[in-house]
């Protein structure tokens, strides 16, 4: 995969290189890049062409130079492991991020069909709609839209509006534990809408994860759609 | 996430709605879509901005048109699941789609630092990388990058030139089983060689998964990056 396009940009090519090279852990947060004479060595390009890929870097905030001494790592993408107990502010601790949740609308109304096959209630049954941002040391990472059933949770409007993290909100509405039954991940591209809640470009690459999380019963109490910003989260699973 | 974002024009994000309902399964194979005039009022416009939409769906060969019966759903993205055991052909034959792979080049070069350290060599150890093209009924669904360690399976380069399928060639080379020990998922923007091989456009959104499979003894055997097509294919997770 290491051919450059004639449609690409050399520089471009030459940023998304290192790019990856940062979403694979080949470099953590605060190495040191290769100078520009390796890097143009590397890419076989002039040190201009070098310059250009990095200051594309620059300005999404993944590096940082500093006069006289090089360019180095000031974001890498946030490793989210996906194990059957999925805990947004565990997960983050872990990775050593600051999380942090942020209400975009909480609303009551009926579920499309679709919607209640997945939560297993009757067609038109009220479904509590929690809308909102992820945020890892204060960087949007993901976009949800988490929809619980709530006949079944009577308390969950409320207790959503009172704790930001879903896990606590479950809890407070009589859920002291529950598991991802299922997920599927797909890629689509960011609308204008997303792309601004999560400073990206409309049309930039999102990882879409859809999942129903089950109580110690089995019965669906959440199902859950969330866009995760391709740049700045890898999803992990162990075996 | 419902909103019609100003900058995207209206038919673009009917398309992208309609997309979103063959991905999750919301209409499958064959099925007739609503009609012009049902989706008109769903999406408040009219129906010469619905048959945009649909039609931008037609050129991607996701939906057909019947002059007088209406549009009817002419592809869905494939389900993949991803146990600890993945197989190809497996998996694409339980999803009803007839499996395919397409050797792109075989090559024997020196492992750079990153995959001797994924593969649990020396560095600059031998290995032989295969570059490749999945298909599912004839249409491409995935790039990947298979790396081998030359040392541990010496005969692997002349089996995989022998046997498109990983399993069959790991097999030759004295493999009988081997599970995903780890994998790592992100979404990435195709490079317009990724494009040209997947039939999409420049910058679409691919599914990509890395991953590392280890024999019975926990040594790996292979240190794979995956590109799927996001609009094609859909990874699914128990649990």
């Amino acid at each position: 995969m290491s051919d450059i396009p004639a449609k690409t940009p050399i520089w471009k090519a030459i940023a998304a290189a290192l790019r990856d090279d940062l979403a694979e852990g080949r470099y953590v947060l605060g190495d040191r890049l290769p100078t520009e004479a390796a890097l143009a060595q590397r890419f076989g390009v002039n040190r201009h062409t070098v310059r250009h890929g990095i200051s594309a870097l620059v300005k999404e905030g993944l590096v940082r130079t500093r006069r006289g001494a090089g360019a180095f790592v000031a974001a890498t993408p946030t490793d989210y492991p996906l194990s059957r107990r999925v805990r947004f502010h565990e997960n983050l601790s872990a990775a050593g991020r600051r999380p942090e949740k942020r209400v975009l609308t909480i609303e009551t109304r009926a579920a499309t069909s679709n919607e209640a096959l997945a939560l297993n209630l009757p067609a038109i049954d009220p479904v509590c709609v929690y809308h909102g941002l992820s945020l890892a040391d204060g960087q949007p990472i993901a976009l949800f839209e988490s929809l619980f059933p709530v006949r079944r949770l009577p308390g969950i409007a409320t207790a959503l509006t009172q704790h930001s993290s879903v896990t606590e909100a479950l809890r407070a509405a009589g859920i002291d534990d529950y598991t991802r039954a299922s997920t599927r991940l797909t890629a689509v591209r960011a609308s204008a809408t997303q792309a601004l809640h999560l400073r990206l470009a409309e049309g930039d690459p999102l990882l879409r994860a859809t999942s129903v999380n089950v109580d110690g019963q089995g019965q669906p109490v959440e199902f859950g759609r969330t866009w995760f910003a391709g740049d700045r989260l890898t999803l992990t699973l162990e075996g």
